[in-house]
């Protein structure tokens, strides 16, 4: 298949002020990118966990070194001839990944001659289709520092079975490519790495990198401090909390619920807590480690309400993961045996149906909303499973807090008006302009995976380091995709997995929040840190979490 | 009672980066009110509807001239002495607000020796209450360049009862005042026009000013341009706007509906479409111009939907109204029925109460998602009555456009996947840090109010002009607010109206949106404006609204 239209890409004259600001910004690299380098091996790898298992898995690639890129010149082992090269971006989007092809591209136009980089459409299955753009400088240009993923598109399909192996391999020989860009989270990049197994064990010259994208801040190991996005992300929704505090300071009246994308891990809640000092926080990781109930979290809401109340504050700020009721052990129960009910009883109106429910389930269901428990019984999804997913957390929290506030009220405990407000704040963070880090991060993971390529590495994640030093000190290289992994069993096979960085209890993020937490909840410490900025001096900082998590002193 | 602590007040070692930066921007003021000036009376006034009804409302008022600021010294009939001056901040918030006060401060100050700033606590309310707080350098400081209201927080209350004025009038004279400036909307407005023609009836010293304030834009005139905040409000929403539109086009497969707030008239969606340039954008009065049923809004997008799909495009982004169904008529006959059936009739499973309904109400109801139906029948306010203002409209539209897209599915006519994801943009726009428009014009609007107060004046409202002008070249005055009034029968009395300034079809905003939206609904002309910057050269401009009615060129 030929090279399809991607359409006509962007043009620039429909850019704004701020949009055309951006593209002229020039991105600085690290200083050992701009002169000539080697590619220097380290030992061999092992694997996160399993080590057995991952060598079983990734006969060809396990145990690889992983690479750091040094002053000198590049050995012998670099690929000096003209490179073919694809680019693929798959999942959800994240602001910087524009800057991650740039850089890739750049790598080429400086480092090769006559190089050609593919951009593959709409994520993986454009690899499988072999559906792809070839990029020009013109055709990249408008992209530089702006948000989104249209350059390509993306697409959450995945290459796994033999099939679309092969398929892969076909797109691969067809191209006569020396090597593939992808760039994804956890799941993708683990992909990435069965991919470059395949290849190798074809004896296709193609190799595979990794790039770490993912807005929720859980594709992270020592070798890859942060994935790109979760700065910029974090920083809008921290400009709509801060905006959102002072409203609540402002009316005196409304707790506003604000419920933060991030299904799996807790970070971005976090670090937006970190950024803006809300009254209520709720850290998935720790609901979970405490075996928390939904009533143990209302609870503990409610007992700040109460206790501000006393103080004469009738509002605040609460901050909730997307992915709370993933945390929670019995609402995963209820949900399991609903799916069960579901799918062999009827759902009579007297609610008999009920009595087949566990007591402790139960129990939790009659707790729960109306309109949350109409939620769970009516809106399946494709194969008749509860959709976890479409529960607003935060609107289910604000009618519990209510419920009991209620109850409180007849007790004489709570004597005041309570006015919960929602909020979702999601889909306009993953697309916003990338921050000064995030555009200066990923055109250094490019610019490295461009770099790992010619010297004919594959199975390696691209990995920039030493991100508490300005950019000219930050360090390059890539990390052995295998020594990130462990196996998880599912259907009785051993599978690879990137195992998600979750929030770590004992780390620095969190231990600062929990020693700050309870000044929070009922002095206000509101911070607003306004909308994003491009110039100015803070406006090159990057998040709290990653600046504690490399020792930065809080 | 004596002056009450509104708290420390705000502390700027809080402060981020860009709180700081605003903090110390100086604010330019027009030219006419950095030298001496006069305050010159216009014509005699009449008044915008029923002059006859507005003459016996405000017989000592009515025909008072709208006046002018112009260079030259201030004529004889101005107050020299020390001034005693209360401000207050009336209904919702809107970026500014802070200035406004900072401008009467900042002209006491200078204009004046030895004078008070008073500032009310909580709105209206705590005029009543004689509540306030003395308002100082150190405390006015952080509050420049500021969001929120939080320096003195507002209030809904209203001074409108024979008592209330008499406890209005006991603060006005316990407090030795001067004047008072009410900051506020179109109600806060006709409110501190009866103030003032009450104070004036009772021979009270204290003359009353207002300030047009509302995110909602619906509050202008000829004298009055624009309402301050509706330029931040549009910015800050159009920022996540262009971010979702990056996200639409990046995922090719949702459609956005983004629901703005603005109850009242639609400018906040005009305005943003604007900006933005949405697929779809729906314009309540244009709705209700047109006699516009759900059922056609629903049939409009299906249609915009449908002629995408064929064209390749399945995503979009579509702007409502946060008033929409207040402007559809047979929605407002639905519930005016429902609100009649509820406070009379059991409400059966069987739905037989339905038959109460008229046959057009019952085919509407019929039609409603279910969802929608459920909230209609069980949310009602203390009054019993249906509580319109919790109908997620972008919700009940995406569960329309869903089923019938579902039947056209069914025809052959769809065969794509449709995928809504709905958005409210509200409260985080409301509470912003204003834009560098909002800033001056605020800051100018109090330091005019400031000179009308000391010229003597009262039953004026604020007024600055020439907006398309720099702002040394900005007209300063004052408008009778009587001038502004019209009457509306409620209870069989006439009550005085400031009536709201609604999206005018045949005006130049309306006007260029209508010639472009169907470019916009097939062709994708995305506009994505970033987050709202402070420095560079389209910093300084204001909203699209605005300027079209002023006559700029499109």
């Amino acid at each position: 298949m030929a090279a399809t239209a991607v359409g006509p890409g962007r043009s620039t004259s429909s850019y704004s002020e701020v949009q055309h600001n951006r593209l002229i910004v020039s991105l600085p690299l690290p200083s050992v990118l701009k002169k000539p380098f080697s590619v220097i091996d380290g030992p061999p790898s092992s694997a996160a966990g399993n080590p057995g298992e991952i060598a079983k898995l990734f006969p060809n690639l396990f145990g690889q070194p992983s690479v750091s890129l040094l002053p000198g010149h590049t050995s012998g082992a670099a690929l000096d001839h003209t490179l073919k090269i694809g680019v693929v971006l798959s999942g959800g989007q994240a602001p910087g990944g524009h800057n991650v092809i740039s850089g890739i591209f750049d790598y080429l136009q400086e480092k090769t001659k006559n190089s050609t980089l593919y951009g593959f459409k709409g994520g993986p299955a454009g690899i499988m289709n072999c559906k792809y753009v070839e990029l020009t400088t013109d055709f990249v240009y408008p992209y530089r520092n702006q948000g989104g993923f249209d350059m390509i598109c993306s697409g959450r399909d995945k290459i796994e079975s033999d099939e679309q192996f092969n398929q892969a391999a076909e797109t691969a020989k067809k191209l006569d490519l020396d090597g593939i860009v992808v760039i994804g989270g956890d799941d993708s990049n683990t992909n990435a790495c069965l991919l470059a197994e395949n290849f190798r064990g074809k004896g296709l010259k193609t190799r595979v990198i990794g790039c770490p994208k993912t807005i929720d801040g859980d594709l992270k190991s020592k070798e890859v401090p942060t994935s790109f996005g979760f700065d910029t992300a974090c920083k809008i929704y921290a400009e709509m909390i801060g905006n959102v505090m002072i409203d609540a300071r402002s009316t005196g009246k409304y707790y506003h619920f604000v419920r933060l994308m991030g299904r799996a891990a807790s970070h971005i809640t976090l670090e937006c807590a970190l950024q803006t000092h809300p009254n209520i926080t709720i850290i998935g990781e720790e609901v979970a480690a405490q075996k928390q109930t939904l009533k143990s979290v209302t609870d503990y809401i409610v007992g700040v309400i109460c206790k501000r109340a006393k103080l004469g504050y009738n509002y605040g700020v609460i901050l909730i993961p997307e992915g709370l009721i993933d945390f929670i052990p019995e609402v995963q129960q209820l949900i399991a045996e609903l799916n069960e009910i579901l799918a062999h009883d009827v759902i009579d109106e007297a609610g008999s149906w009920k009595k087949k429910l566990r007591s402790q389930s139960h129990d939790l269901f009659e707790l729960l909303p109306q309109a949350i428990q109409e939620q769970l019984l009516l809106e399946r999804d494709p194969h008749g499973n509860v959709q976890v997913a479409k529960i607003e957390t935060e609107k289910m929290l604000i009618q519990m807090v209510e419920a009991e506030l209620e109850s409180k009220r007849k007790e004489g405990s709570y004597t005041e008006q309570f006015k919960g407000q929602s909020h979702f704040f999601g889909y306009e963070g993953r697309c916003g302009l990338p921050s000064n880090f995030d555009s200066n991060y990923c055109y250094a993971l490019g610019y490295g995976a461009g770099a790992l390529l010619q010297s004919g590495k594959t199975g390696l994640i691209s990995s920039v380091g030493n991100l508490k030093a300005p950019v000219e000190d930050w360090t390059v290289g890539g990390t052995a995709l295998t020594s990130l992994m462990d196996v998880e069993r599912r259907h009785g096979k051993f599978k690879p997995v990137i195992k998600k960085a979750m929030v770590e209890l004992a780390g620095a993020p969190f231990k600062k929040f929990a020693s700050l937490r309870e000044e929070w909840a009922l002095k206000n410490r509101y911070f607003s840190p306004g909308p994003l900025q491009f110039v100015g001096p803070t406006s090159n900082e990057t998040n709290h979490t990653l600046m504690l998590e490399l020792g930065a002193k809080a």
